[in-house]
């Protein structure tokens, strides 16, 4: 069970994934992750054969996206307890419970620290921690199926989670809708089918006739590499842009509605997501057009009562300074390099989550949205 | 004097330039432009030995930025005529003004088109024109004199515009701002000095303590590249920022005003300026900041009343499909890479000019301003 299972590389098994885009793969051993930095050039997995292996992965960005990277560290703390297991393997040494799950808590929080903004990435790991101190007196070997089996779960829940949100999602997208989005909110930033981009898809498979505008999204260029790259895969009609023409379309009336992802939401609404998401909820309102958001409820925060208390990556200065070896600027430049923005809840129209839709978002709303749903950790 | 002088290439006399910043030079037979689309890796110049060449070098924005193409374009149809007179020279045939005339107005047409949205493009190759058809009688080599002396004094007049525009502008600077740019309105986009940068240098020169924040502006990376690369040259501290982190440092409180510079003003206050404009003067309104544009008066169109009239140019989709040779978007994409935006005179809290300062622009104040100033071709 702890060693390499030597199967076959394969989708997880009752995952739906779209038939091309199958980006996180386990084989009971390993994880291969689509480099998502060599897209939509190379189509190469990166394989992560440790925990280190995929705290640097999420780190370095080869997979990305909130709701991927939850499920990413879930398998990355399965294999960090396959290797804390490992000792006791076959009675080698007297197996301690206690001692496991110390050395598995500071893993979780090694995990943690990679990526500050996504509350996902929190959260998955907390799923396995939680599941592994349910274990009790049982093998390393069960133990190890069972933190696995919750990994799966995560995995498959999420694609479920997707489509729900698809689905309430679809409901405010017309026909004949061009819809704006920034980043990349689909099948590759989450286990598969997407947030907003899977509102998209579901709007798209009931047969609405849409078109979709994507921002390239700098510096990383999720929207131009990504997004363009999964939207031609399906089909959907997809134009990409600039960062800073959205403001143009949306004021020459060619856009209907902007959807966008989260990576952490407040308890007052307050959403961060991928820099620039809130320039564009500023130009919806200006211009009288809603801007929504898509969000599992695991991305709700509940230990933030607002958008200010949410740390705000910045990363490295070569993503603006260079583009892969090439020098885009003069040398010695200073530069700053927020990976998110906060939105204030009152310039969103509406939040989309698998439960349904929560128009104009506040703090007593989300209370009374929350407080009907099971907190994610006990479902 | 229609031959090459075989002069050293120098900066024009007269004119101010920063010393490590001579982009425009003219030894009498051919015009060295700066190539700056290989900033900041190469300091590289273009020859340009005919109209031609010019053209060519507006179109691909070797030479860019509005009052930069106006100077550029007065120096492009002195060749066109230098090489029209040529068949007259030394008495090879009759010489007809009418015809000559006919030739230099065709070619105006053609330099027209290079880029529609900058009027001063037109509006210098209209003030050669116009020194043309003064003259009367004269010998060939009389008349390209004349004209070679017009474009001489467009480019020693925008250095001094710029300067006055420099000094106006900068009693809006406190010390201590911050100041957000986008694009590059500086010494590269003009004769040299700048207009929005103009202010900014004349801040800095002052003695105010200032820091810029330079938007990279994609697709061309004119702020990482050019504005960076110009103020890093003259020690002003500057930080560039992806465009859409524009509206995060905005929000933050970290930015005091906006100055950008604008390639057409309309008759109502409305201005076209470099995609990206129109959200930073929305941004700056939603955040209580103020937003300026710095524009000499020949960018005023007076023929045109409002901003609905201006063309938007929309230039090749390789500039967002690629960078240099790179390619950074699947194949067969669909594209839309507007150049311009257009920003609403209600967004501007005021006009910066040679002559003054206009606050709150709109129609009558436009038109009071206007009717003080003869108009920029009878100066």
């Amino acid at each position: 069970m702890l060693e390499k299972r030597g199967l076959q590389f394969r989708p997880i098994d009752g995952g739906y994934t779209v038939d091309e885009i199958k980006h996180i793969l386990w084989d009971g051993y390993t994880l291969k992750l689509l480099d998502q930095r060599l897209l939509p050039g190379k189509e190469q997995y990166r394989e992560c054969k440790n925990f280190e292996d995929v705290c640097l992965s999420i780190k370095n960005m080869t997979v990305r996206g909130a709701p991927a990277i939850g499920v990413a560290a879930a398998f990355a703390l399965v294999m960090a307890a396959r290797d804390i297991l490992e000792k006791y393997r076959g009675g080698k040494a007297a197996f301690s419970l206690t001692e496991f799950h110390q050395q598995l808590t500071a893993a979780a929080d090694l995990l943690k620290k990679t990526r500050p903004t996504a509350v996902n990435l929190s959260w998955g790991a907390e799923r396995i921690l939680i599941k592994s101190r349910s274990c009790n007196k049982e093998s390393p070997e069960l133990i190890f199926k069972e933190l696995e089996q919750e990994a799966l779960s995560i995995y498959n829940e999420d694609i479920e989670i997707n489509k729900k949100i698809g689905e309430w999602g679809s409901e405010l997208i017309g026909n004949g809708f061009t819809i704006l989005t920034h980043c990349n909110a689909g099948a590759l930033a989450t286990a598969g089918y997407g947030t907003a981009l899977g509102i998209i898809r579901s709007a798209y498979y009931q047969g609405k006739k849409i078109k979709v505008f994507a921002d390239e999204t700098r510096p990383f260029l999720q929207g131009s590499r990504l997004t363009a790259w999964e939207l031609q895969k399906e089909g959907i009609p997809v134009c990409v842009i600039v960062d800073s023409a959205a403001g143009y379309f949306i004021n020459k009336g060619d856009i209907d509605c902007i959807i966008v992802g989260a990576d952490r939401v407040a308890l007052n609404g307050d959403v961060a997501n991928k820099i620039g998401t809130y320039s564009l909820a500023v130009l919806a309102k200006e211009n009288s057009i809603p801007f929504y958001v898509a969000a599992p409820l695991s991305t709700i925060d509940r230990q933030i009562s607002s958008g200010k208390e949410i740390i705000v990556e910045e990363r490295p200065p070569q993503e603006i300074t260079h583009l892969k070896e090439m020098p885009l600027t003069p040398e010695g430049l200073s530069v700053r390099n927020p990976s998110f923005d906060i939105t204030p809840a009152r310039l969103i129209s509406a939040l989309i989550t698998e439960y349904g839709i929560i128009h104009h978002p506040e703090e007593n709303k989300m209370k009374e949205f929350l407080s009907k749903r099971r907190h994610p950790f006990c479902t």
